[in-house]
């Protein structure tokens, strides 16, 4: 395992962060983005809480054309706010449903005329549509255009320390799965996997385990984001765990297979095509390659080989802030290939009567082939017996 | 602690809640209430499962005037839907950021005249604002109105089935609380003192501990919604955890203070008000009682004592499938108290130097006097040697 890296960034990393929006908001004639979700106002301020969960404030941050960052937040964030390096920091005593933030907004935008909000796949605006309206028809003069682009072309690049922190994560959540047939026996039920799973990654050293998921059954599981059941494993049974734990704010997002005392023949084979089907994907993801492409590529070697692929959209994605980032290796997306994105490569199957089994490692994007930051699942599925 | 619960609904609640549901919507002449967000789709259908943690694809369930709740979903999702008691289930491939369910939506929605959408107070669209505009423009002839009031008015009285599962929760952290002692000690870092409750939580038997935050500090902590630091933890430091742990998807909500060594006067009396404190809240309340007469009686209460109230906008809250869900314990809210009400009281104190003490207790509104589903906070403050 990694050497725990330090937490946060330096104030530099942010300033660099502001400026790179910058530069593609002067491209636009942008005044600035409103931000309103927690991996974006994280991303630009470096305020990170788990206080997110409550949904019952808004947050918001401002990146105008120029200058720093300006926090308009409840008053309770202030000293966490304060701490880090955004210096502007306007409240207003949350909750208040008659003015959540509505005042200190519109005197921050109204002399403005063009701001960028994202709007686009993979946004949602968090903040109530009807404080939302109330916003704009405060600010009649004000046009709103799609930030989305912008902010998605900054965080699909990480940073080195970005890096280091997803390294690290996956580091650690590698050593859980390694130590798996320790710490988990037939006749567990699976929900008791879970927790021991979640107890293991924690003591390992992972912050938190937002993202657990999986299922087990004789050849197979049937989907793939299920909660646990209390059935008990059994011989037979193929267990899959897919998780997605978090260090200092950053996720790993990978799965693994086990079989339940020796495999079958078609499990046995289908473990063999997606392993190899993963080889395929770090193959083809090199600088310079499309998304789409290194799913054609991946489609391709599973269309020659085992039983269809499996309806899950596509064959991973970015990763970092969150579980599951742009852009997305799909036909559909022909993002460039650029390094130090971070990806997940997910292939999947389907199995006879409605089974399926997925496989997932997560790689960063290098000028040559591409650096495993999972610990790359064995060949031969394992066997706990 | 309580017996483990069925995990689960009845299909009989879910049918329950949609008439109730529709009985509201008769009176307001909808057709029908789209909803986007995990909680509310999980209300009305019982679909449950972390997936939500990715915000890559949407997710809709469509509850019409009459008849079952419709849901429209990623195809990814559609085998654990069929597990829960919904039928009409219509999938696309997501993500699709061409078509992410609007063509869907579009037909389902087009014969309708008037539909309700939660946009007011803690909720927002869990869906990107332009496909929600797209939408919208597909439908020039729906008028839409604010569902909010009547998604609030049922969440926040909670079915025996949720009572037992928030009591179970309550049980097993109120037992972390307890043991903390037993594996927390002066000069451990905060970090891991946090991580040893977690595991700790786990082996009781929450799922989950999304929510945990807090603080340590000599004579009191700065902020309350904090990550931990690696500060170890040192003699003289008032201690606070604050934690939001699930079972089966609902929350408790409630924090603890502990001294490291004998504490200091002001320390000991801030405890004892603030346990004061919670005691009027207690007393106040009662069905028939609104939650602004609540958050009075307790304040003025605390403003005959103490220093100042602490701002962080209110003296409490609802929970359950939500950390913190309507209502608030607070001057603006004349929500009247009901029977089978779970919320927060949650006073809190400012202390010299810019410190603060909170303390939380979670209770269940009854006929007569609230009923404590947390373990009462010893009235004198815990003391860790």
């Amino acid at each position: 395992m990694t050497k725990t890296p330090p937490r946060g960034f330096p104030k530099s990393e942010f300033q660099a962060r502001t400026q790179a929006a910058q530069t593609q908001m002067a491209a636009e004639e942008l005044d600035g983005i409103l931000l309103t979700t927690e991996p974006e106002i994280r991303y630009f301020s470096g305020f990170y809480t788990a206080f997110w969960q409550s949904p019952t404030r808004p947050w918001f941050l401002f990146v105008p054309a120029t200058g720093d960052p300006i926090a308009i937040i409840p008053a309770i964030g202030a000293d966490l706010m304060k701490a880090t390096w955004i210096s502007d920091i306007r409240t207003w005593d949350a909750p208040n449903p008659g003015d959540d933030g509505i005042s200190l907004l519109t005197d921050l935008l109204s002399p403005l005329r063009k701001i960028g909000i994202p709007m686009g796949h993979e946004t949602h605006i968090r903040m109530p549509l009807s404080d939302y309206q109330c916003l704009f028809s405060n600010l009649p003069n004000i046009t709103t255009s799609d930030a989305t682009p912008i902010i998605r072309k900054l965080r699909m690049v990480k940073s080195p320390a970005e890096i280091e922190k997803i390294t690290h994560i996956c580091g650690i959540i590698s050593q859980t799965f390694d130590r798996l047939p320790e710490f988990i026996h037939v006749n567990q039920p699976l929900e008791q996997v879970f927790r021991e799973f979640r107890r293991e990654a924690l003591r390992l050293g992972a912050d938190d385990i937002p993202y657990l998921v999986g299922g087990a059954g004789p050849g197979g599981y049937r989907d793939v984001i299920s909660p646990p059941t209390e059935k008990p494993l059994q011989n037979n049974d193929l267990l899959m765990l897919d998780t997605g734990a978090t260090w200092d704010g950053y996720f790993c997002d990978f799965d693994r297979n086990f079989a339940i005392g020796p495999p079958g023949e078609e499990v046995r084979r289908a473990h063999e095509t997606l392993w190899q089907a993963t080889e395929k994907g770090m193959d083809a993801a090199r600088p310079g390659a499309t998304c789409a492409e290194v799913f054609n590529y991946i489609n391709q070697y599973l269309n020659g080989n085992q039983p269809t692929t499996a309806n899950v959209g596509r064959m991973g994605h970015g990763l970092g802030m969150q579980l599951t980032e742009w852009p997305s290796i799909a036909p559909w997306d022909h993002t460039v290939l650029e390094e130090n994105m971070v990806l997940t490569l997910e292939p999947s199957l389907n199995l006879a009567d409605g089974l399926m089994m997925v496989h997932e490692e997560n790689i960063l994007i290098t000028s040559g082939a591409p650096k495993l930051l999972t610990r790359r699942t064995p060949r031969d599925l394992p066997v706990i017996r």
